[in-house]
């Protein structure tokens, strides 16, 4: 280890003369610590797209103690006590990567460090604990155990990821089990990933031999990753590191990396909105993304994703609109898409918890019933919907709003009772024999007809739902909406036919 | 009411402190109305949003007497006589709410004002009258009637838009009726809706109880909306509410709102193709998006919708290369998208008029053959397609030009010959009573291979030629273009082979 | 023709007139010389928006012996020897289109000079040679040859482009030839036509009668056009004219052209994935994409295409982390899509010259088994993968890296396995008459369950690689990823036993 700290200091030196007699950069604003300067002095040189990203930072120039003096409502450090170690210096390499180093089962001796190469959520918390304590009750800190921890799902993955082989002799087709490699690249790019340390590997870098922990399902920015100190969540999903921009996290794009799919279209439905285009036409060039408070009507005129479903906004002389929070649906009486029905929100982030009175790992029966216990009440959900329509109603009248509201809450109705439909019908299909299913203990997803029925409800009723709730017009007719839904429905019922009747000839 | 009125005015006084000492945002240019300003004094704080783009817009700075004033080829008003109450001051909230109240079936006592919720192209036509009675001439403004009015049309809406049920005992598959909102929230929701008043209600607002209109239909900001006041349309589909902003009806995304689907991929293609790519690239960070007239070559260097369709265009030195026009296909010899079959334009922007000589609702047989006399004549297709063609001249040569309109006018052939092989297979199924059509007086759609059929014009077709005409490249081959056209044809016969020789068995 | 220039001189008159007193604004820079000034007498008013662009060009203010005195790394131009006649003044009209006048086919009399409409890299590599060289080798300059003389897929194009015609009597559904304009219009755009002359013509113009050459394949931009001078490719496709903006050429939109539909889907795995996140977000309104060298870090936070694929990458001290390059696959060591296996890239651009061992116009069997000798080298990938992860580097540790690269050839061998399945059953179908394939020397793309096949490899297992390749998360699974992939595995099988069934019956 200590040739490598040899090593690096020459080519220090060499870099400092080459950087020349400026101030660097990141010095405009609160100073860096010894430490940080120290991962600088190698990294400026070995990374510098991820040395620029953070020197363009609010963090590279900030101190924690400058950023506590903001009155409260512009306050973006939400943590009373940061420790005085850390208070007075901007927030840069050191400050993160050796932080909370005993709790850190990635923790790593590196040129006299002990460093960490996975930041969590519970390292953020130093400064940022309400958020990071929302986020733990956010559906999305649990998103790897929602889906790893719920046996539906689980076939849904097998189904999805599998390797399918195919024997001629027999014609069967069968899926093998297939590597953490695959889900890692797959569900669990968003879901997250498992982040575990499996060993010690040494490497030949610029500056000599060193050692670095092997990290299983690294790398993974997922909202759920399970990270090596236990916590749950990375915050760079949405706080795209090193810059860790409000602006970036308050703009669509963050959100469409996850939901743009057809399972979850948010991002494409928003930006066929009214709102998505108001942003893409004139709010991206003219919008003020870094005001805290956010002001509506001053600093943007239309909602970004942020707006409604996270960010702090307020009217000009200080109102508060909205609360921040993390816990993104805090506003949301309904949830929407990933399940078989769309149902009031469940009660906890643990959704791997609930069962149906049939015993199903769904907040829903398989003809719609909600599990009661584990969702939130009527109640509940008319003070989010109370919260939400304020958001509406900053820039539309209250006939608009309430218009806007039973219309999509019919849309939900709708589009449980088309899915409600599919599934009876996929029911009698699996009662008949034309497919196998839970009864004959086969994976619910690993045949074609099976795949038709996951449609209605994974992507067109989904779409129908989202194009309702936010305006995306073709969403909800025939980009993936009811025009798909309904002609799913037909070739569910032209599939029974011929089987049914292959069958009884 | 009278309630109402004290609690708004004692919160405005707290509000008019709050402000401060300096001018309203809005006083930068023409003074605005007293009526105006006494809406502003509730609705700032209750729809700051609202408020807040009208505040951005030119509407709030200027006097449509100052407007007037401008060189004709700079004006951005045409009615010649402004009634001189409304000509002083700045285009606020009353004066386009309190306008025509006498015609406006949803006009209401509000604060002791005569109010209407819904501002409508003939309140617009008070200062914009010449682009008004050009949107009347415009298919757009009829599309509620065009859809609704059409019986075939509607088989359309009721198999996409209704209630599937399924009965398992008979296996039978029905179609229920469906409910208005649904279709406000699919079809109509860019067709538009009609919004009538239906009743009366009493709010308990911010300002004490009030009385509202409760209006059917709303809300909806559809082009063909048919209003209380009698008239078709919205101008705030386009020209977005409170901006009302030149610069995003010129922009691409405000067409995508309903261009964008699968059924009209126009935007999609603009995106993908070279004129898309200028714009992304370069246009939205440097065009002046705001000048009137739009100068080619100084303005703009690549078309926009609004180039080629809408916008007044001129060269450097004054000369008018196309005229402004809201009836929007003045340079369009041809219609390519939402009918079976690529045809000459419509005499008439109210479609639901039209027969073939066999009696079909279309403006062609199924042959493909055009319902002559409800077309406009290939003299007038000449016109269009010279007008069209300036524009294209300002950026090409004339081999380019002669070249591309020779290969998309062949596209729109081969398009309508693939339409016509698919038509035909659909005819032979219909025949052999392979699935239930016209002479069964069954709905068209609602068999899945009904729906391949309408795939192949309604989709793909349409994406051969829109990608044709604008050069969208892969939106001709693999996104939904011939890659896809071609093999629903090959999926038809597939399935005509298959049925037909069960049912031969 | 001495008519013609008459006409243009009085023109000219009125037209300098109204330009007025101030200096023409391209002439800020070089001077443009006496040739091009006389083509913009005419153009200037004939094709304002085509002048346009190129007036807001580096080419319209900058000579080559100008761009030639920057220092090695900040040099635009790469030729050595650019001759003295076109050194010192700007690049304008003249300079590139009568260039290597007796090399065009297409040249012409005009105006007195002799000129040709189709630049080529010829022409560009005046000034460009090093980058002219370059994209010799590079496998877009053989787009045209390497699909057109493929035999493979001459029936894909044969399938999807032709003319199909139904027999009702027979049932037969036949693909007629189709013409070279539908080609053209569908895959030739973007892989490039063949511009020939084919004689001339006299058109009346403003400027009285002219006569231009009749150009087959025009208009063109494709990559691997074949010119009137033998070259091949378009400059153009992406130094888009007239004003050839390395700003353009650098931002993603200019490959999503033609890198966007689901046969290549890189531009919205590109958008979706972070790096393009942060490009939408930040990037687009901050980053300086003029800068030459480009410094990461400084210029640039996250990769553009450009940025791993093409442009001079370097540090602020000068250090080059990637030279510019043409051959884009120089960073590859895997061909991703296009072809029914994932493979080591082709050693040579001109594919139609690779036979398998078994004789089959491809880099591999049907089995995925690469064709050795014509596909470069384990080592040789290994220095391109080396190449890329350099890039890599610059934002990301290497255990990132290592990780990152690990499991993205896993996704490699895990789709191709899953193509392999798809080519088994296939076969299968072939093998037992329930599909004409190349045995019965039928077209292997004609019938809906081969295109199923071409499916699983041409769209979905090339998403699946695409999104691993740069992190495009919901395209690796719901949006043509996995989760199609694996169903229509599930559909073959599906139509294999139906129709497996049928025919023992």
């Amino acid at each position: 280890m200590k040739r490598a700290r040899i090593v690096a200091a020459s080519v220090v030196g060499t870099f400092l003369i080459l950087w020349g007699a400026s101030a660097p950069p990141w010095a405009a604003g609160a100073e860096t610590s010894a430490e940080t300067d120290e991962c600088l002095e190698c990294h400026l040189q070995l990374n510098p797209g991820m040395a620029g990203a953070w020197q363009k930072s609010r963090h590279a120039r900030t101190s924690p103690a400058e950023a506590l003096e903001k009155p409260a409502l512009q306050r973006r450090v939400s943590s009373e006590n940061i420790p005085e170690s850390l208070a007075g210096s901007a927030v840069g390499c050191a400050e993160c990567h050796t932080l909370n180093a005993d709790k850190h089962g990635d923790s790593f001796e590196h040129n006299g460090y002990t460093v960490h190469t996975v930041v969590t959520p519970e390292d953020c918390a130093t400064c940022h604990s309400v958020e990071a304590d929302q986020y733990k009750q956010n559906l999305m800190s649990h998103a790897h155990g929602n889906l790893v921890n719920n046996a539906l799902y689980q076939q849904l993955v097998d189904s999805v990821n599998g390797d399918y082989v195919f024997d001629e002799s027999s014609g069967a087709l069968t899926v093998e089990a297939h590597d953490a490699s695959t889900d890692a690249d797959s569900c669990l790019f968003c879901h997250g990933t498992v982040v575990e340390v499996k060993g010690v590997e040494t490497r030949d870098t610029d500056f000599g031999e060193l050692d670095f922990p092997v990290l299983s399902g690294w790398p993974n920015r997922g909202v759920g990753r399970v990270n090596p100190d236990g916590s749950k969540g990375s915050c760079g999903a949405c706080h795209t590191r090193h810059r860790f921009s409000i602006e970036m996290a308050r703009k669509p794009h963050t959100c469409s990396e996850c939901h743009k799919g057809p399972d979850v279209p948010s991002y494409k439905v928003y930006q066929a909105s009214k709102h998505g285009n108001i942003y893409a036409s004139t709010g991206k060039k003219e919008w003020d993304f870094q005001a805290v408070p956010w002001v509506v009507g001053k600093d943007f005129t239309a909602p970004t994703c942020a707006v409604c479903h996270v960010s702090l906004v307020a009217t000009e002389d200080g109102t508060v609109v909205s609360q921040r929070t993390h816990r993104m649906n805090d506003r949301l009486p309904w949830r929407l898409f990933g399940l078989v029905y769309a149902h009031p929100h469940p009660e906890s982030p643990d959704t791997s918890v609930i069962k149906t009175p049939s015993g199903l790992p769904l907040p829903t029966e398989l003809d719609g019933t909600p599990a009661k216990e584990f969702v939130i009440t009527a109640e509940e959900q008319g003070k989010r919907r109370e919260a939400m329509q304020r958001a509406c109603l900053q820039c539309h009248g209250s006939s608009w709003v309430d218009g806007h509201w039973s219309r999509f809450e019919r849309a939900i109705e709708a589009s449980n009772q088309a899915t409600l439909t599919a599934s009876r019908m996929m029911l009698s299909i699996w009662n008949r024999g034309l497919a196998s299913g839970v009864a004959r203990k086969d994976n619910i997803f690993n045949e074609s007809i099976e795949r038709k029925w996951a449609d209605v409800w994974l992507i067109y009723a989904n779409h129908v739902r989202l194009s309702s709730a936010m305006c995306g017009a073709d969403y909800g007719v025939f980009d993936r909406g009811r025009y798909y839904l309904t002609r799913t429905l037909q070739e569910m019922k032209d599939w029974l036919d011929a089987r049914g009747k292959a069958k009884a000839d």
